[in-house]
């Protein structure tokens, strides 16, 4: 029941399926540091239960919170979230998480990638790592499931799969030194393939402009359904974001994914630029070791950065200017789902936004 | 669905179901303090390894396990136990785990009573406590249903239910001024009544000779079915057991349970004497404030200290002149369940045995 295997998802008949495909819940970690969310973690505490309330409403959440949290995570939260206690370094379920796969018969299996915090000690965000590199085997237990431990440094925020095959990373990511650096792109693209059960990888060249997490693809681009892709966009040629964005769109407009199909490109225009404030820096005990959060620093916001649920999307509110208009957008796109906004300027400020703070659980059976 | 709830189990329609009807899993809790098991604790957990093993192959184990021994309980637990991280002060799940109530439709909830180590300021057994106390709640919460939280101070082993309206206690224990000072006898039988939702309390006068727990009744006597009792004996009647367990015995033979009936009383011989070695002495830390692990210290064995899984009965080898007896005894009192003895001396130095160190699970829905 909880045994680690050898072998790999594809070797067993597993797959990672899409975000879109059902779920059964969702994971998520209760933020608590000083020295990356200001004001002790208050606020953001308050954004991260806005956040589990709005996916309680569609499908159940695990809050997974220190034993210092605890009880205070239990009476801010929602009672319909399940809080579990869990040490960790910080509050990235999605990219210290798990990686579920399932097969057709109601299968679910964990992957438990390495995790480095971003990059080690070549430019990782925080030291020591060790109780987040934890956190995924963890979940994987408490869902009762078999476990692989890829042999791969890489994070969950760093990946985007279609559920038919098709892959999407950022070559700044994946590639950079402080990841993998004993392997080549081809090596990686195998490691990829066998714990994804997938056949074809895109590669777009970078991610958003000054996103602390070596451009994870979760924050700029993703996929709406099989064969439909939504990129974080500007229309202001002055802005550093828009080569990147339209670079993204060229590879992207060349691609063809593991079923033949070309790529439909929708754009959703980003919020700000947005800037960390004088009063917000203040907020952030200054510590040596952790990314120094620093007045007038741009952050990397994005409306691609949203959740999934079962019947909703659980999108950031960020820039009253582009917030209705990413609704609207995210709303066209997804049909059949509520489309609800949860105030994100805090998760932002952390270094990331809703999607990096969340881990879906696939539907399974047993 | 993790909600604390106001009112009590009976308002509700919840009973506390006996150990012997159906169980969806149990829970434990694995040992690490060296100023309580000798040797750092290896021994001890080579024993609760085997007991969740035993267990294992008739029901679903949760092992909660502190961050700091993560690593190493799930090396060495049997694959079919879950680990589950949770902060704890010791290993007794039986006694700060929760006590799960079911209604008649597949519900279930948790009684999370106060804990203070045996006894508080006033004999307990161990300073602090708080993690252990938090140990109900964090299993009510995994198990995902809503909490009860008792206004007693009360532990699991003080109590034993038929599951027909009968609770089995020892005065020693309930009424001890280390517990609940403030309350009357009749007052925590109120509360008894109101959160396991019985209607007739049996006082026995004192648990086994030498228990630290302040005499616990699973050290003593149980039910083995409605209307059936099991009684640690001794036939050396220049035993202080000996008059325990007659005391005992008088008040049973006396007693009429919920339903009207007099008691059938079995009787098992006790192992021993037990006594605890120089060796074993030396083994453990010696630290204020703690209980002393002497030389020659009396250890109160006894075979009464079962586990009942679903199709077996997991009981502590303790003496190679009386286990055998106790085998014999146990599987004629259980003529469905298999009968499997665990190596539990070291269970036993650490202050209790196999019932002390599991909580079961009632089967149930959802």
């Amino acid at each position: 029941m909880c045994k680690t295997l050898s072998g790999t998802p594809r070797d067993d008949g597993f797959r990672m399926p899409a975000e879109f495909e059902d779920h059964d819940g969702c994971w998520m970690i209760w933020p608590e540091r000083a020295d990356n969310w200001r004001w002790g973690a208050k606020p953001a505490q308050q954004a991260f239960a806005d956040v589990a309330a709005a996916i309680a409403a569609s499908e159940p959440v695990n809050m997974a919170v220190s034993a210092e949290q605890f009880q205070n995570a239990r009476q801010l939260l929602d009672s319909r979230v399940r809080v579990v206690e869990m040490s960790n370094n910080d509050a990235w379920m999605r990219d210290c998480g798990p990686t579920f796969v399932v097969d057709g018969d109601g299968g679910m299996r964990g992957v438990d990638w390495k995790f480095n915090a971003w990059g080690g000690l070549e430019g990782g965000l925080y030291f020591p790592w060790d109780k987040d590199d934890q956190v995924a085997r963890k979940v994987i237990e408490i869902e009762g499931c078999d476990r692989y431990r890829a042999p791969i440094v890489l994070e969950g925020g760093s990946i985007h799969v279609d559920g038919e095959g098709t892959l999407l990373v950022t070559a700044q990511c994946l590639l950079n030194k402080n990841r993998n650096p004993e392997l080549s792109q081809g090596e990686i693209e195998d490691v990829l393939k066998a714990y994804l059960n997938v056949q074809t990888v895109i590669w777009l060249p970078k991610g958003v402009y000054n996103d602390e997490t070596d451009g994870h693809v979760d924050n700029l681009c993703c996929f709406v359904r099989p064969g439909e892709v939504l990129l974080s966009w500007t229309d202001d040629e002055s802005d550093p974001q828009y080569a990147i964005s339209s670079e993204a769109q060229r590879v992207l407009t060349q691609a063809v994914d593991a079923r033949g199909r070309k790529l439909k490109i929708h754009k959703i225009h980003q919020p700000g630029p947005i800037f960390i404030s004088d009063e917000e820096s203040r907020g952030v005990d200054a510590v040596d070791g952790t990314l120094s959060r620093l007045p007038g620093d741009r952050l990397a916001g994005s409306y691609v950065n949203f959740y999934i649920a079962r019947d909703r999307i659980v999108f950031p509110l960020l820039d009253a200017r582009y917030d209705d208009q990413a609704r609207e957008t995210l709303g066209a796109l997804f049909p059949e789902r509520e489309v609800v906004g949860v105030d994100a300027r805090e998760i932002l400020l952390g270094g990331g936004n809703i999607h990096c703070i969340t881990q879906q659980v696939p539907a399974h059976r047993g």
